[in-house]
């Protein structure tokens, strides 16, 4: 029995709450059960300077946590000076996870960056900005088709990602906090509506895993994000 | 007539939401129409090192925008790995403001910790941040209390904070972004329960303003101030 | 009686030493009895970013304290690699206050840029700078005018500032180090000569003050600032 | 046909020489062809602060470039004032995969960092700085041994790193920086003696790979591993 | 001839100002020429952590140059954000000067720190500061033997600093910014009381000097010296 | 006798192992004893901004120590943010040195930076990693004069460094660790091949130094640099 009484392949409560602020060209409050991520999609009229003129477009992603977000309060990066290597290492995931969808070619030479704010935090916050990224970056797209700024969709698929982890010997969907802390393996998929993957991290600091182990938490990822597909494409019909 | 058709001492809507956020000691998301500030309060059993062993407590307030609350998306401070100077004045001026009310003796040897992070800004963004701070160290302190851990209250007065400008010659209250933008002059007001000031901030760096000048904004303020605080005790009691 | 044996409304003596560096387009040591800060101002035929091929001028302070200006040595910014919050609030305070009375199209497209050094400190030193800054900034012009580089003067008045505070109950003038670290309220006044208000920062952290009180330190600093505008005057016709 | 004229399955010469430098616990240079990395143990009878008094060990690694250990010259972090987002994700790779097979009670209330420093590269520089951390570590560990310091081996199994990816279609082994440069997807195994796996980093920035690409990369990088383990076992026996 | 029509072998006007701030055990405003440093010397009752326990005391140095005592304004190195290598070399510099002529053991434990503030530059700003930092020092030492904090001098020698160089094929004596800026070479010398040498940093980028040429330096910088020990002398006589 | 047993003007085992990687336009690990630094040159067809447009070139030099070179780990200067000012010294002088024996002008409007990363430490790392960056820096304008981008040799002479010291009061040539730790005085003197002098810095912490030993010690020096210049012709005519 999981410690909030799931299924091992039953997510929490997904939601996307689109339009959250109204400056972004895209904006997004994504929950996954507790976890709430505020994800925003700035559209701005240059690219970083290894593509300038080269006529494509850059998707980058920033990530943070409020400090308290979490159960105990964490100290802010901006006074500290420094954001953390997990900080880091978020965001450079974020920022690949939405550019293995995007034909920057077709996005023109313009950059887009997704603000992934953590406002509250429960476990699988940094699949729960990538997969509410995807609508930030939508929306944003969207409006730029709708201005004639883009003729062709540069992003005809969806991408979402989901955590899966080996709790007490059994593999589960969508890892809590209590889980996440517990879990003897944990895994992040980001995957691409058509089945391929983009991205896998699997670590295992405690215990290690098999070959059957690993197939065991694809195949969860994947339940995972078909229901994550619709809710986002559900949102972005609204 | 001012660009939103309020009169000259009509404040926007005003809303504080308690319990925004799950973790915090005490949470609220503060509205002045569509500036929002997400206050937490964090209760942390030390204090800073200068008053160690003093039986006293310790006030503080830390201050962010999310890159996109505003028209264009402003850096990380984060990532530029520092905090400007406006951030830090702010900052400084929300824990002078919230320790004017409160007597360090009675909330013994603990510091609590302010975190506001403005979520979406139109203007008025530190005097929104003060004016929630307060409801969410009332709601740590009656946590505390509830707890056995203060006998007595060490917060019994109220605290808010308000902008005020002159504008096209007339002094207007609560500036949305559009005013603050053109204002001859810009003051903050920090008034506590009861009529007494804490603290005034009053620049003109375009114009400047006489006595009558400053004494007519104090007017507005002490109206502003009065319909915050009673949707403040709304807040607490609900 | 106040500590020094000073009538309330009583400034210690003021002296500004001009030309105390060579180097400079102006410079001058100006005193506040103890209170001693080297200002200079130095003309760059440049304007930041946002104003460049505007035709407009800009005017911006930095602030610093020698380590041991002070009763004991404080650390040196540069060797901790960051400006202390007080220190940035206070350069930004003198880069407004100056601003408020220049003329930024006749200044024409070039920055002056003030540094106040507080050589020894003994209270006052933020309002000492500026009064010491206009100064220098009136040399560096008059040094452009006589060069025909600006035809019309830019800064036809005179700017000044002063701290007050009410000390055991009673309102005074120009708090030195003693009543500053006692004073229940403590508030900064920068004047234009004539009459109008740039700039009001009244904190009250220990106490508070109610609109009478405010007054009441206001009219000080009118006494306070004609004194400096008459010293000023002197200094800048020698 | 791959760039080196190697077979799918190929790894580069590889080489572990040990004692590379005197002062360290563990020292070896590591070679995977033309990639070369210095790996040090350096003991400390310290561990970090949220362990003390715990009676439990840690191990951490830190990464770096030598500025000319590629093609065209780096910047040197040192001199920038930070490590990049790179350089710390990689760290904290090493990090967890060496302690996937350390028992920390075993270890004992020490910490041993690992240095991974590139001396030149070609490819696959993060998991030849797994690979050889194992030896540096295995080195310093047996060192500890031999003086007593521990008595039963923290340290059973092997652990190593290889990096796989799939070139114009073809499943490859250890990628040098031509295929990497060039690679549809590109990941990164840390497996452990035995079989089971402790990590899986598998980006698919360009295109994307489903579960079967995903499977014949793993079944490559036990080939490889398997390979790096007799090597390992070679160079500590010596 | 110099083009301050000097002799080879002459010094500037040389002036010890003591007593120039307040706060300092010692304080003294060095003047060499143009060039003029505030030194003072701030007593510590602490050491730093590797001499915690020992009996031993500590004598260390800040450097910095107000930002216009240049020629041309320069950067404020606390608003960069660090300190450059220049006055990093300095500040090493001054600290290894004073502690060459100061028995730590008769210092007893305590620190005493010498900030070394360039109001005007001209020049030989590093040997200024050596030269006036001793004067700040033995001001602070005798105030601790007058409190009868240490009994036994621990500095019974003069130290002092002069740079010299090569000017147009001529050695000469206390070079100013113009001699400085064309030298051939350029050496500064820091000398003890009674003939030893305690540092000799000699460098020459654009020419290069033979044995006889440091030789016929080090002879100028004795005549230098001996100038300065005799006004160091007379300065804290006073 | 001196701790290695050498006598008192007998260098270590000197080596220059040339092309010790390969993508750097020069590269030589030198070996001084068991002091081995990494010297590699970078060619940039860039020069910094105060030099654009001149038709000059550029040599700089940067330094760093692998944390485990010494005897005891050291922490990283990456990690810590910033480095240190021995870095920052030791740099400036290998900049220097080198820049002491090339033409600028023949060198034509591009960099050269020398980078010196010490792999392990026995005493003399500066010295060791000026000998070494002339073999790369010869190296790598060997390699422009072959492309033809440069027709005249901009660096006609050799440059060496060694330190000497005097230990139990006798002069020593090229310390090692041993004796630099306990060294009486100790100086690094930088020469040019005919027998000029580029460089010296002679410090006397503990005990100070008269003018014979001052020669005396440049006497030693000169008998090592000749070696030197020997061993560095062997090296680059290989």
């Amino acid at each position: 029995m999981r410690p909030s009484g799931r299924a091992p392949d039953e997510m929490r409560a997904l939601s996307f709450e689109t339009k959250f602020t109204i400056h972004a060209e895209g904006s997004v409050l994504v929950s996954f059960g507790n976890t709430k991520v505020l994800c925003t999609a700035s559209v701005e009229e240059k690219v970083p300077p290894f593509l300038r003129g080269k006529g494509e477009g850059w998707v980058t992603g920033e990530y943070s946590m409020l400090p308290r977000a979490t159960h105990t309060r964490g100290s802010r990066e901006a006074a500290k000076g420094k954001q953390s290597g997990r900080t880091q290492e978020i965001q450079r995931l974020i920022g690949r996870s939405l550019r293995s969808v995007v034909d920057m070619k077709k996005l023109g030479e313009r950059q887009i960056v997704l603000d992934c704010d953590v406002i509250q935090a429960d476990g699988g916050t940094r699949t729960a900005s990538i997969s509410g990224a995807w609508v930030a970056l939508r929306l944003a797209i969207d409006g730029l088709m709708a201005k004639g700024l883009i003729t062709e969709d540069p992003m005809p698929r969806r991408v979402a990602a989901v955590s899966c982890g080996i709790c007490d010997g059994v593999p589960v969907l969508d890892l809590d906090y209590i889980e996440d802390s517990s879990a003897d393996a944990d895994a992040n998929f980001v995957l691409i509506e058509g089945g391929h993957i983009a991205e896998v991290q699997a670590t295992a600091e405690g215990a290690t895993y098999d070959e059957e182990g690993l197939l065991r938490l694809l195949r969860l990822a994947r339940i995972g994000c078909d229901r994550i597909f619709a809710a986002q494409a559900e949102a972005v019909a609204k």
